[in-house]
């Protein structure tokens, strides 16, 4: 039995601690300090509110002041804050990380971190630890499928644990496997996260369809705007791909668990969809915006950054000129707020083997 | 305009007149010697009964004993039989086809023409030609996301047409491409059709997922079965992958149209998809057959083909041996009617970068 810490207390963080217990391990949950209300209702009635689903006996809740004293022997750490959260989780977790202590993530985003210089989060909390733990210290993280409230409820599913540090991948996947949580390893870490990040913001491309369809007055169905749907899908495939291979990762990411398995999933009624849909709909990004004032859309902070550094990409040589015309009018109705109007006819150019 | 004559009035044969009549074509539907009711009831009431739209104007049926008049001075053929007609369909085409018209099927499939020798179907129609039409006529095929409904209902997608001769794509590609049924070209037909052969056996497995989840009492959902789901379309791509190339096709294919595209829209609810289900709900496969009686089963036409051969792939160098393992526990439940167990511990071992 070792002995784990979890460091954000979000669904994704809290769900990532049920295999980690089934597994037989003691986990210890540490919310952020925007995680107080969520970490009290747990220790009340052992229940996340937005997971719906008790908590292992092997996990224990705590309030972020108890970090010091619960991270003291840990044998492993999780990471579960959200994207706007990496660096500071960086300097809560720095007086405590060790190049001998495994740390893997559930954080996915890019950033970037100089004109037309993308980084993948686990590089951007690395670049944010001090030295010399900036060059000893390898922090890993996790793709493929993974719904927090499925995972929660131990629905079968496999995921990738990625990272530069091989043996550390292998010390997490060994710890953290159970009979429903099937873990592979890759140290292709650029590959794996930006399929990871790409996916968000892909699946609202692919959820326009189902707005579209409501717009028309259809209802869900197996004859709806499916092959729309596919079509745009696909074209999320080889666009993903496109981008794995400019910031160095292995393409064949794509076709597996981090590319399009991630990217099925998140098409299956998340935030991503919604918001999809909503611009399906005809609602402009503001309104939509608005009408899901609460969540955290980081589907839209994804086409921003990378929307925003195509054309620096391309000037540099990393991207074909004008290429990802499906990331171009996300930008365009993301961010320029213009209309839609989804121009299939630039898309699979770059696709005709 | 040019004169189209479409054989097979199936709904894809249907749906296909749908984007050639649009594209200001006329065009003649001729039934098979199975589809007189379909063809009787469209000369009737102008609507296909499977399909419930009305034919554009430009699209006339005929019963089959018409062919050879309508035929007289056709300038593309389209083939719209399943894949049991296809060695028909060659011999009643045979009579009237030229080496400078061009012919273009929606068939899909794979055929064992000898112990492991597995050949898509635009070539078993081609083998099926006498000589010199087998040397000099080369038939097209299509791919990607083409539920026939939603191509009938207008709804826009985008779609492969393939086959070994660049030019006549080249004039199919801009005969039939509206603005609503974007055409691409590809002359990797072993990659395209391996892809629409094998997405009808994935599909089901990916459909086990939605059995599984109602089963277990779940309703449909954003959280359900989606990881397991999504960790099965990922595997399926994987796999389809590794069949590409074994017959010779490009893997470009997969995560693309004709791969990742056609999957996902196959997974939507159609025939595949429902028989997953039922195999998921408990049913031993003879009792979802047996459910199912009045559908054709290509998904399961093609586990027996595929999963029959692949001890014969690997013995050939053409497939790792114990190779995908997905298709062969497909082939357990669906040919050897065992039980259902997902074998997720052997998923992704081909896939670690």
């Amino acid at each position: 039995m070792a002995r784990v810490v979890v460091l954000g207390a979000g669904m994704m963080g809290t769900a990532l601690c049920t295999p980690i217990a089934d597994a037989g391990h003691a986990v210890h949950l540490v919310g952020t300090h925007l995680d107080d209300a969520w970490i009290d209702a747990m220790k009340r009635d052992r229940v996340h509110p937005r997971l719906g689903v008790p908590l292992p006996e092997r996990v224990t809740p705590h309030m972020l002041a108890d970090l010091p004293e619960v991270i003291r022997g840990a044998d492993f750490i999780g990471v579960g804050v959200s994207s706007a959260g990496v660096e500071w989780a960086a300097s809560a977790l720095a007086p405590f990380l060790r190049p001998d202590l495994p740390l893997i993530a559930v954080t996915k985003g890019l950033a970037e971190v100089a004109p037309g210089e993308l980084r993948v989060l686990p590089d951007v909390f690395r670049d944010a630890l001090p030295e010399p733990l900036r060059s000893t210290v390898f922090p890993g993280a996790i793709g493929g499928p993974c719904i927090a409230g499925e995972i929660a409820r131990r629905v079968p599913t496999a995921v990738v644990f990625t990272g530069r540090n091989p043996d550390h991948l292998r010390a997490l996947a060994a710890a953290f496997s159970t009979p429903y949580y099937h873990v592979r390893t890759s140290t292709d870490l650029v590959g794996v996260e930006v399929c990871a990040a790409l996916k968000n913001a892909y699946a609202v491309a692919i959820g326009i369809g189902a707005g579209m369809h409501e717009r028309a007055g259809g209802k869900p169905a197996p004859v709806a705007f499916h092959n729309f749907e596919a079509a745009i899908f696909a074209q999320s495939c080889i666009e993903m791909d496109l981008v794995v291979r400019a910031l160095g990762g292995l393409p064949s990411q794509v076709p597996g668990l981090p590319g399009a398995g991630d990217l099925f999933v998140t098409c299956s009624g998340g935030r991503s969809s919604r918001l999809g849909r909503l611009l399906g709909l005809g609602h402009p990004f503001q309104e939509a915006r608005q009408l899901m004032a609460s969540d955290t859309l980081e589907s839209a902070d994804l086409v921003r950054v990378l929307g925003g550094a195509l054309d620096r990409l391309s000037d540099a040589g990393l991207l074909p000129p004008g290429g990802l015309p499906l990331m171009r009018h996300l930008y365009e109705v993301i961010v320029l707020e213009r209309s839609l109007d989804m121009p299939f006819q630039l898309f699979f150019q770059d696709h005709r083997p």
